[in-house]
């Protein structure tokens, strides 16, 4: 290549995958706001801002709750990188493939490593959990909420209590359900809990909403490093320091915080579309929002149902985000997935692991929790099927999922 | 706060610090491009494309050219946690704040660190590094290209050669530097390389362009770990896995290179901001860019000079982009910059640990290496020198950058 090619040009796209997904309009107009200065008045003020603005999301009072400057991975691992001492037992119950990266990225920070398992598309009883509690006595529960790979809600409510009766501490990664779902950091007593922008927030990924509670900074402050470039007086090291710099809470919170200590430059870009996502889901209102999700999660799987398609997991347990059919036989999935994203520019999702080839997985998220597209959704895709032989009943799709508007009022 | 606040509405900056600055208008257009899906064939040809486009900035053909999602310093964090096996001895002469975080982040990586240090304004002659690594013996030399904190630029052009001969691998941080001072990653003899946007490039922070030749990659290989939920037949973990799952470069080299497997969802709006910073510095020309820096550089520094102020530092070597000086007896240095940013929109650096209170730092970076911004800034700041009782030439600042501009011609 020795042109130059022009200016970024993405075709048009209805997302409707398992993530991430068409951002707000009015996130993209907030990416694009001019820069300041790293300490002018206004960039600290839209920092402390955002913090309050993600309390409110995230359900608590905790003060330690900021961005980390990646993606939703970034800041799982900020969590778990700065929570684990070499060598602590952390649990981690797997129920999809994020269990799976939980457990990983535990062993990166040379825990010791126990998983428990369900069959995909299942959930934990919290009787399991405490039983797993008991015969491990993990120092760190590591539970995703929302694990997209299987579109399963693991019910995280009783779990903080468990976790405080034994002395555990109770971390969780909500970065597929937040916003879609009931998440509450406070009552539901969690220690940790990450998230990330490209799924129900409704924003680009690279920006990963933590919140931390006061025992989990207090674990973090005494693994405390400071680089010799900004160390001042009375400044001293940990002997058993987190091993990022990147990642280590106690300087990200310090950057954050009243003190204001230099750590990395703050994404401002980034940091302007966290924001305008919590605002916009705060304008809506927290449960309106979910109630959105609710509504065209439900008209989906009614659609998708009404299409013939068999659906995957266990319902009861169903994110309201997203729902995963079975491709059905005959069909090739992959051919069909380009099929909508062709002809249609719509985008449904493939699957991992042990559901890779065999399911699609179809969101509506964020912005795209949204009849049109839902109704597009479902149009274009009862096309495709038929093209590719399926059997589909005429109209089958969208008839359903008015059915569930019309019972809903809409 | 129980209202919800407004979008967001930045006030008007001209950011003449030592970074971040004011990005290319074309950089912000294009950070509010419509997303689209992880896979689409879209996605996955602007990855291919913005590969091809920083190579061309980092003058390599390495095939190992991509972004990290996070700020310049996540590009620091994956080279070295990547390259630095736990016990490896580390070398990093030291000449300003950053070299001390490299020195930190070898630390967090387990390193045994060795650093020499000259005085704050100079850098090292080669030799000095040649007697060090003879000492050592490191497994790698990390070096950083130019170091904002005291404005100094490391020649690096002989370094590589150096490294070569002793068997140590060469990792150079270039985030204050590239695009505004010449950097050639494979005549250099680079093994790693990184930076960030937020300087010469012109972008917002928040994504970490890195290039990694041959060698740098063969030794991550060695260090590979696949995580269990993605994991294929003959997959297997090296004893000595890279110790963080984010920053694990070999990864991010499958996610980025043909195998496209997945790791982290990138960040998309970041990837089109790096691409425009990118586009934007080809199109215009590598050399010119830095052409154009030297020229307002210089300005700049005829400006200050002008003004009466003092320069820091060896002029020797100073970085094209940034220029330190020293505040004025008398001058209560915050306030003048705080007068210059509420008064006249304009931002000027103050400075970290030896020359904090010392200096200011004056940057002409990417879009604000402009005439129109080195005069206004020059203005700017002779009024308010005035104002706080130092003795200034009148237009002192302003005649002696234009006579620069005049003798270039321009």
């Amino acid at each position: 290549m020795n042109e130059i090619p022009g200016p970024i040009a993405p075709p048009a796209r209805l997302l409707m995958g398992p993530g991430p997904i068409s951002a707000y309009p009015s996130v993209l107009t907030a990416m694009s706001a001019a820069l300041v200065g790293q300490y002018d008045p206004f960039m600290t003020a839209t920092m402390t801002e955002t913090q309050e603005l993600y309390r409110r999301v995230w359900g608590t009072s905790n003060d330690a709750t900021v961005l980390i400057d990646g993606t939703s991975r970034a800041g799982i691992e900020a969590a778990m990188i700065s929570l684990i001492r070499p060598g602590d037992r952390v649990l981690v119950p797997v129920f999809g493939r994020f269990g799976h990266l939980l457990a990983e990225i535990a062993e990166r920070a040379m825990a010791e490593v126990h998983t428990i398992e369900v069959p995909w598309g299942q959930v934990f009883p919290v009787s399991a959990i405490e039983q797993a509690i008991l015969a491990v006595k993990p120092q760190l529960l590591g539970l995703v909420q929302g694990d997209t790979s299987t579109t399963m809600l693991q019910p995280l409510d009783e779990v903080g209590a468990l976790c405080a009766k034994h002395g555990v501490l109770f971390y969780s990664d909500a970065t597929a359900s937040l916003g879609g779902n009931p998440f509450e950091a406070d009552a539901w007593g969690l220690d940790a809990a990450t998230a990330g922008l490209q799924k129900c927030l409704g924003g680009p990924s690279g920006s990963a909403p933590i919140t931390l509670s006061e025992r989990a900074v207090e674990l973090i402050r005494s693994r405390k490093k400071i680089e010799a470039g900004i160390r001042e007086e009375g400044d001293e090291d940990a002997a058993d320091f987190i091993r990022s710099n990147y990642f280590d809470l106690g300087m990200i919170l310090d950057y954050w915080g009243p003190r204001r200590l230099n750590h990395h430059t703050e994404a401002t870009s980034m940091l302007y579309g966290a924001r305008e996502c919590a605002r916009l889901l705060l304008l809506e209102g927290r449960d309106e929002v979910i109630a959105r999700h609710r509504l065209h999660g439900a008209a989906m799987l009614a659609g998708v149902q009404g299409l013939g398609l068999t659906v995957f997991g266990d319902l009861a347990h169903k994110m309201t985000n997203v729902v995963a059919v079975e491709i059905p036989e005959g069909v090739p999935g992959d051919a069909a997935r380009t099929a909508m994203l062709t002809d249609f520019g719509i985008e449904i999702g493939t699957s991992f692991g042990p559901l890779h080839g065999r399911v699609w997985r179809i969101g509506t998220m964020g912005y795209n929790a949204r009849t049109d597209a839902v109704l597009q959704t479902l149009a274009a895709l009862e096309t495709v099927l038929r093209r590719f032989c399926a059997p589909v009943a005429a109209n089958g799709g969208v008839d359903a999922a008015q059915g569930i508007y019309a019972s809903a009022g809409r």
